[in-house]
């Protein structure tokens, strides 16, 4: 089988180095061009990156030439990890030109015709592929890295029993904010209450994502939800505490047996990047942590703990996920697998 | 006029030595005893501590001896920093004997002839100790480090427009877990969601210190409240996540002037470790934060920020206090103060 | 091939947890016993561990039950992460009783008769078991975990140019004081500059270690040796700042020639835990870092870097290696690989 | 006694809020002009800091205008916490408008002109404004950060025994690269062994700071120096690790007392931001700590601990003090006081 070629927009960024990361070995695709902004271009990869990831760069990568982002490389589809500010016009170019974009930025993501897509909780958004206007090419957007943590462990909850609230407090991991993002002298130390539309975007992509496909449209859910976002001093691993009322109580055993059945299409049909189970619960009563579940499943799985009744809501419980994984890299390639495996949605 | 002469119990753990600190130059308390486990008595405090205040310790202080903890020491009042493993019967011991007992432990917080005291917040609470029956002596309790910041901050919210339901997520700094306390392992680069026993304190002691005495007894408040902890990298300093629903909403303006107008009775008796302003509204969309706020008005201050609308409570804001400040030492001594100020209440 | 049946004494700490993760799955060796302090003993390795590992605890370990540390354990290697104040008697007795004792203790190392073997670096040292007497078992000795990453550099340069003096000063990881180990109110923020028995360490091991083995004994190494060792809030990889005289000066590209070019026995004979380079050399300014180079090659690699000319020595340099790993569980397992490659040494 | 006003280039960066800290009540100086780059000129400088000092900012110095810097500013004397790659021109232009500029920056500190001063060390280097040349004012330069407290160290060993050769690892303190400086995704969990251009300043400015003024010049000290820097996460204090070699070896006892009775102008002439004693020499073997030590007599003195023997050198120990007081804004305060008590050297 022949494979596909992609580009990477925005690859010198931590986002972009993930890609890489989780590309370089892949058995469908082929990174066969790399983009960054101007300042870069020109220059070898190796040259222009301040390489962060654990493992080493790629020798026949670092050699590759960095080009301008825009929308002629020798590539068939392209994973951008380009910055909000930039990244709703050029990914537009590109899927005029005839490219499949698979965004992590949030430029499209509340567009109606784009699947905010999570393999695992809305694999049947990709019909709205059919009608998608850009042009020759599409574009596929993966949610908020918060989101997707967030959605992995409510969709069983949402189709067992039915979700009336949820309160959501976060407590993020430096990595979230991209290189050289976050000062240390703001961080070590420290707490910061404010992460800029952070709130904003938990408070409106989980309507979309467990929203229902029905004739061409996406409907949203139903329920309330309230986030509160704060930066940690932690690597990587986004932590969020969860309060939620259901429309249907049922016995904690219950949600937790939800959890661990949970299994979607990603794993029915055995797409390279998906986890084993996409939502772990933990027993242990000071699980998850980021430092320990971070890497679960290749940090494709979320990790839900302390599962416990609430005062105010029905339960609450602690979930974790990786947030340059799970919540964007390997999150927008599984989003890549699920395509090329189900076929082309009229992609040409 | 003639200092009170006081004894530390537990006087080399880190509560202990916040103690020690805040009293050492006092106008009121004069430091003539220190004691501790018997491992330690005998030794000079200088040869048994290993002291992390950040100002030197005295050298007066360095040269006592350490006294077990019996009910013997030579001093009028004590100030408990001791486990709560043990404090239970060592405090009840020294009351008993005779000595005004400020407890940091938590043994005797829910106790219903013990005020559970935060100065600004329930002052005439101590009027409990009119009736009280643990022998000649008193016991005043401190509560929990998290639990102080937070009825800091609802008090006058409660005052002005009632409370309904509260929900609070911790962020919680290092030295609330003692010393040696958490392992370094355990937390750089990490978060532990769990914290034992302290939600199931701060879904308690509100009740109480939010209470109203009537006849000889506490009448508890009725909101209902929910709490999770999480234990993060930061050395000094409780963050909380809350959410409130009040019983007559009002606009966000005048929750602001709420807790800016707020002073009580440490601010009218101009007590020596009171805050000028116990609680403090932040503009800036990014505070309060633990690294710049902790030190506030002397450790003494709550910090209040981020308040904003919430979808499903009435809103949500953001607090944090010094947890071993306020929220311990620098707390059980503003309570002193008030005692010392304000008359015996049956004491001899 | 039949696997040789190891046991792990000291089985529950940070080491012992190393051990298990590197072991679990290895070509030729299995794991048959776990060994750990009498409170640990008869319950479950799953419910007397709290794991720390990045990867999870085989569930086949997880249902082993903990043994005490006497030598009847159903084994025929041991594999010792026991605390240094236990450990002599310990491995004596198994060395007494038969087992082949591979340790990670000091207890034994300055021993004349134990080999404090680093494969790469005195492969040749194994002779000494062929005389030594502990009784039909034998006990290798693991050198401390700054010293193998020293001598893993200092080789090549020792080989090709001879060494006159060496001063070193370390910046270690917390994970090498064990666990619970460093409390975080010591180190977050701070770096204490002092670990106790470490610098005594680091100037009298690397005397045997390149010492030449002549005639049943080993001569030792005749340069001079300074060192000076600090804890940093890094959880693992220890930092080396070195300072060489040589006693041939050459140019700086032939010290990196001769690191580039290190290969040795373990390469040689292809053992499974080998790394592929024992010594990297970086040519980046700001390299080796413990959070990027911690993990080459297995972790099993030394990384050194930032070679420049020195006003005092001939050269300085910066050199890196994992503290857990290479310097402790994983070189001790390299040492194991080689015995079993190599045949008996006298061993039954 | 009329105050002398000052004003402050470079006001919002790291050094400048140091500087509006240490001043905003000085007993001599006031501050009257606060300058920045062009992006914030015209803003009140609470719009345009992220303020980050522990204290908070002061409402009067709040509210002033940020201005240009151009040298015609309403003030005496002006304290440069400037960039480097500005510094020169700017300090230079001041200089000749007339104005004495205290430069935190290194622009200036080789000149043979001008004082490169540590009022403790050579306070007499001021002689050479007499002679300087810039025009009608007058530039004094703070040396590095790192070399401020090493003189410190040194000079009472270089005046007891003599100095031959030195030896230093520097560990420092990200405030060091001011705001935002390093990104913390490259310090959490690591060290950088780095830092541009430190090492070459640690071996050559002492050789300045340590020589003798004879004549209108300073001679050069003739020992030897070498450094190898190291960044890593911790807040404020550079820790060093030192080695020396003397001309006449002393015992230890003697070095301590040297240190202990080390006293000099600042201290005889009792200057408002002096240290009682600029070097302490601390017993306890694991001191000093930065997060213990860095604020010791108001964060102006140098820590000294762990004095031993050395196998290459005489002796060796660790160094502590605060960068951004003693090593940066204090120390060029320190230097303005001397100045101004001292009299004129020829300004206007």
């Amino acid at each position: 089988m022949k494979k596909i070629p992609v580009g990477i927009l925005g690859a010198t960024g931590s986002v972009g180095q993930r890609f890489i990361e989780l590309i370089a070995n892949h058995p469908w695709f082929e990174i066969t061009a790399l983009a960054a902004s101007d300042r870069s271009t020109g220059k070898s990869y190796r040259e222009a990156v301040n390489w962060l990831m654990p493992t080493p760069l790629p020798p026949a990568i670092g050699r590759m030439q960095l080009q301008p982002c825009v929308a002629n490389l020798p590539c068939a589809w392209v994973f951008s990890a380009l910055d909000s500010s930039v990244a709703g016009a050029i990914e537009g170019d590109f899927a005029k030109a005839g490219y499949i974009v698979h965004s992590n930025a949030s430029s499209h993501r509340m567009h109606p015709e784009v699947p905010l897509l999570v393999p695992e909780v809305n694999g049947e958004h990709l019909e709205l592929l059919k009608r998608q206007s850009f042009g020759k090419g599409k574009i596929i957007a993966n949610p908020n890295c918060s989101v997707i943590g967030l959605v992995l462990a409510l969709k069983p909850l949402l189709d067992a029993f039915g979700i009336e609230a949820i309160n959501v407090v976060t407590m993020q991991a430096i990595s979230g904010a991209g290189y050289p993002g976050v000062a240390s002298l703001d961080i070590i130390d420290n707490v910061i209450p404010l992460i800029k539309g952070e709130e904003e975007k938990i408070e409106s992509e989980p309507y979309k994502i467990l929203g229902r496909y029905v004739s061409g449209r996406i409907e949203p859910s139903t329920f309330k939800i309230s986030a509160q976002c704060n930066r940690v001093p932690v690597n990587d691993g986004h932590m969020e505490c969860v309060s939620v009322k259901l429309r249907n109580k049922a016995p904690a055993k219950d949600l937790i047996a939800a959890w661990r059945n949970f299994s979607s299409i990603p794993q029915h049909l055995n797409l390279p990047t998906a986890p084993l189970h996409p939502s772990h619960y933990h027993e242990e009563d000071n699980f998850p942590q980021p430092k320990l579940h971070r890497q679960l499943d290749k940090g494709m799985a979320v990790s839900i703990g302390r599962l416990r009744e609430c005062a105010l809501f029905d339960y609450k419980f602690t979930i974790l996920s990786h947030n340059t994984i799970r919540g964007a890299a390997g999150g927008a390639l599984l989003n890549a697998e699920l395509m090329a495996r189900q076929g082309d949605y009229g992609c040409h």
